[in-house]
């Protein structure tokens, strides 16, 4: 097992049973996620923005517009923190106290470097194919002022935690709650709906391939 | 119009056309969503986890153990930034560089107070009856024990700011892009699945009316 070093900052405290060192268990929920919480800190406070992500290899790859103060802070070296949370269900127990969410959640920690050059166009390339398989092909290339206009950061997956919950709610026998009352999990996942063409799309061009596989992608488990 | 203050810190730079400054809409996304990402810094690095959590008139409820650090840090008084964001889809344009997530994001920036005494138990009822609606007549009472257990926090909606992209991918007819190209919205939201019973729940124990109400809630619109 390829294991997680742990530091001060990502070994978790709180149900540390919950704790997953496994590097496979981090890479499975990033590959899962669309957007991630993305953290700095402006003037002794947090600030805490969606950005859409995916990973390489054994890195984060951010993205999102030069104009933006968030990206912009961490691009200039400021520490940032990113966080993929999946929501996989409610958890009804027999009482509140142990009623819960299973949960896979990775926070990594680091600093981030801009990517340029060459580099550049291949990471948008990776962000694309995660957050919609197959669209690079079926549209034109990014021109030289829209990449000039895109910031794309990259964060080390050097520092990482992440902790899940993905059990029922766990009665023992002996736990004095009431059996008359129902205990398990209500799953949850994120779907995708029927693709909603713009009116502006003539007559007779069909919905894509790319939004085919978004769409098994969010309907299957 | 109820209007949101806006401070250095919760004014959008990037699309500033996206912030939106009605309270109301603060209110329904923080409604709509489950878990907040809730950040706070340690020595200097942003520290960002989900929690479940509720609103409550003009100010959200946070809630964990009272061995989190996370919060524990909050309830001491640290600069503490809570975000709830809805993806609501993915924005298929005629270019990568259009393309883009619907969304709405609130961002509540605020000191913490921890919710005690008798205030306490009817915070955590708020909690569930978000988190789980109808589930707190089901279940037996907190003991006291349990409610020492849990540490509530309260954190005022005074500063925060909201922004959302809800469109199609808005191509222009002079914007020189291929309509051959599908462009429009795959729609994506949380989606509850089958009830799991655990296996010590015995035959002839329904699935209770709460399950049926928050699979109401994740699969309606």
């Amino acid at each position: 097992m390829d294991l997680l070093p742990t530091s001060d900052r990502t070994r978790v405290t709180r149900l540390p049973y919950r704790q997953v060192h496994d590097r496979r268990v981090l890479h499975e929920i990033l590959d899962a996620g669309l957007v991630a919480h993305v953290g700095v800190v402006r003037d002794g406070v947090p600030v805490v923005l969606p950005v859409g992500y995916t990973r390489d290899g054994d890195s984060l790859l951010l993205h999102g517009s030069t104009g933006g103060g968030l990206l912009r802070q961490a691009a200039a070296g400021a520490p940032v923190t990113v966080t993929v949370t999946l929501l996989d269900g409610l958890v009804y127990a027999r009482s509140l106290f142990d009623s819960s969410m299973n949960y896979r959640c990775a926070m990594v920690i680091g600093t981030a470097t801009p990517v340029t050059g060459a580099e550049k166009p291949a990471a948008l390339r990776l962000l694309s194919e995660h957050l919609m398989p197959g669209r690079w092909v079926e549209v034109r290339q990014p021109t030289e002022r829209e990449l000039a206009a895109t910031l794309v950061l990259r964060v080390p997956l050097a520092e990482a935690s992440v902790k899940l919950r993905s059990a029922g709610a766990e009665g023992e026998p002996d736990d004095g709650e009431s059996r008359e009352v129902w205990a398990g999990v209500l799953p949850l996942r994120t779907a995708a709906g029927e693709p909603e063409p713009d009116p502006d799309v003539p007559a007779g061009v069909p919905v894509p391939a790319s939004l085919d596989r978004a769409r098994r992608r969010h309907l299957g488990a």
